[in-house]
């Protein structure tokens, strides 16, 4: 995880605070291709948990791809037919925010709604790669709310207009490596909203799966250590019960074994307020 | 510009070598918001512009827009009517090239096309712009190759799946402050392939000019320094001749006041040899 006290490591439920300079998550894996050069490092002092500052674990990464429908749980929830390939797309990163940050809702996103996903982080170059190459290169895993506007996306038709308004894409706060994963291949995903329960589902409920969605990725583009890939959303997204982000709205990602990702919704009802204020760059 | 011995300005046709730890531009535009901190930089040698060996002058930026159908030609060649709003994409900044550089056209991409273009370097966070605060943001303009997998577009409708291959931007070598153009709403854009003349317009030619584009995107995403808005192709592209790129091309972009943008293209007809051989990265 990325503090703004530097790098830790969480270890008997505390943050062990590495003796390292590197200043996030994102620049270790440009740098070095993998977080087991952490392994090492002296601890500098420990810290409890809520005591931590937790910021944007990767800082502002230089790319963040996204997938649409990629649950089984989904298509059924929606009546669509299962894709031959997968919906791929980019979003800003200058939308990335940092875990509990306060997401302002642009006036122009009248159907701003949420999104729970399995974030996998780029470790080593991904390029025309084959199935089995592609954990091995994969650094971590950690939680996303790839948030997007619904109308937006109608009107426009362009997943890059409607999840790149700033702070759309809350990451964090921390990163599982795959070895730590006990099974990898059933990564539970859970968000709620104000505390109510409203998607679940694993990654074996996936169209592609983690292997496959990276592979097929790395036959069109060069995948990059520190880039950052969205897998998906299950059913139960705000669309799927007809029930938009709302003003003061608290959501929470769970993804196995990172810490939960809480992101709160601000949107003014007066829209001359909305227009002021800004959510919080991370850079 | 950016050489491998260090960031340059260019000074009476000599390379004045800046005295400054800044490793490339795009770090320059994230720290300082505008390249004006390099005016006062010491000079530390000159050498002959032809003894430069220029590299990505951005290095690999956070943020690569590009807009489709932004010239009155291009429409008027196709036969398409003009859009009413941008047709906006992002595309992976892991395919940019440096100046120079051999891009080795995968076998996926059958109908490998150039788009000479003029770039925009974002020197201060544009968002929510109107159009009167996009130039004062802008640090600089360079030159831009938007390269583009023809039958990949035709058939998976998404730019970013057809313009991100490692190498299929090539950007640079020379930024051009707004400050210095003699007028910023006519710069010459021309391509030439092998030295034949396929690309002649300005920006005055543009369905949608820079502040109008750069205020229109930066009300959906905030654009932050260093990220790069492609402007757009006028008409010429190998689409419109109905001749693609082929092993030993060469591609020229020219763009008023910067440096011409040099290319060669890779396309082993041995599709096992082409699969062997990658671009360069950038980093």
């Amino acid at each position: 995880m990325t503090t703004d006290a530097g790098l830790g490591r969480i270890e008997d439920g505390a943050v062990a605070l590495l003796d390292t300079a590197f200043p996030h998550i994102g620049v270790v894996l440009e740098q070095e291709g993998s977080l087991r050069c952490l392994a090492s490092c002296a601890v500098r002092r420990r810290i409890p948990i809520d005591e931590a500052t937790l910021v944007a674990p990767l800082g502002r990464p230089r790319a963040v791809w996204g997938v649409g429908l990629n649950y089984v749980s989904k298509a059924a929830r929606t009546g669509r037919g299962l894709p031959e390939q997968p919906i791929l797309y980019l979003a800003a990163s200058s939308g990335v925010s940092a875990p509990g940050a306060q997401v302002v809702i642009p006036q122009a996103a009248a159907e701003p709604d949420y999104e729970g996903e399995i974030a996998v982080v780029v470790g080593r170059r991904l390029y025309r790669a084959n199935e089995s190459e592609v954990w091995p290169a994969i650094a971590g895993i950690t939680a996303a709310n790839d948030m997007t506007a619904r109308d937006v996306m109608r009107t426009t038709s362009v997943p890059a207009l409607a999840k790149s308004y700033p702070g759309f894409t809350p990451l964090g706060p921390s990163l599982r490596t795959p070895d730590d994963l006990s099974d990898r291949d059933t990564i539970r995903v859970r968000t709620l909203v104000n505390g109510e329960l409203v998607q679940d589902d694993t990654s074996a409920g996936m169209i592609f799966p983690v292997p496959d969605l990276l592979s097929r990725l790395s036959w069109f583009t060069a995948l990059e250590p520190g880039d950052v890939v969205l897998t998906g959303t299950p059913a139960g997204t705000g669309q799927d019960r007809a029930c938009f982000l709302a003003d003061g709205d608290e959501v929470r990602v769970e993804v196995d074994g990172v810490l939960p990702l809480i992101t709160r919704v601000v949107r003014p009802e007066d829209a001359s307020l909305r227009d002021h204020r800004l959510t919080e760059p991370v850079s």
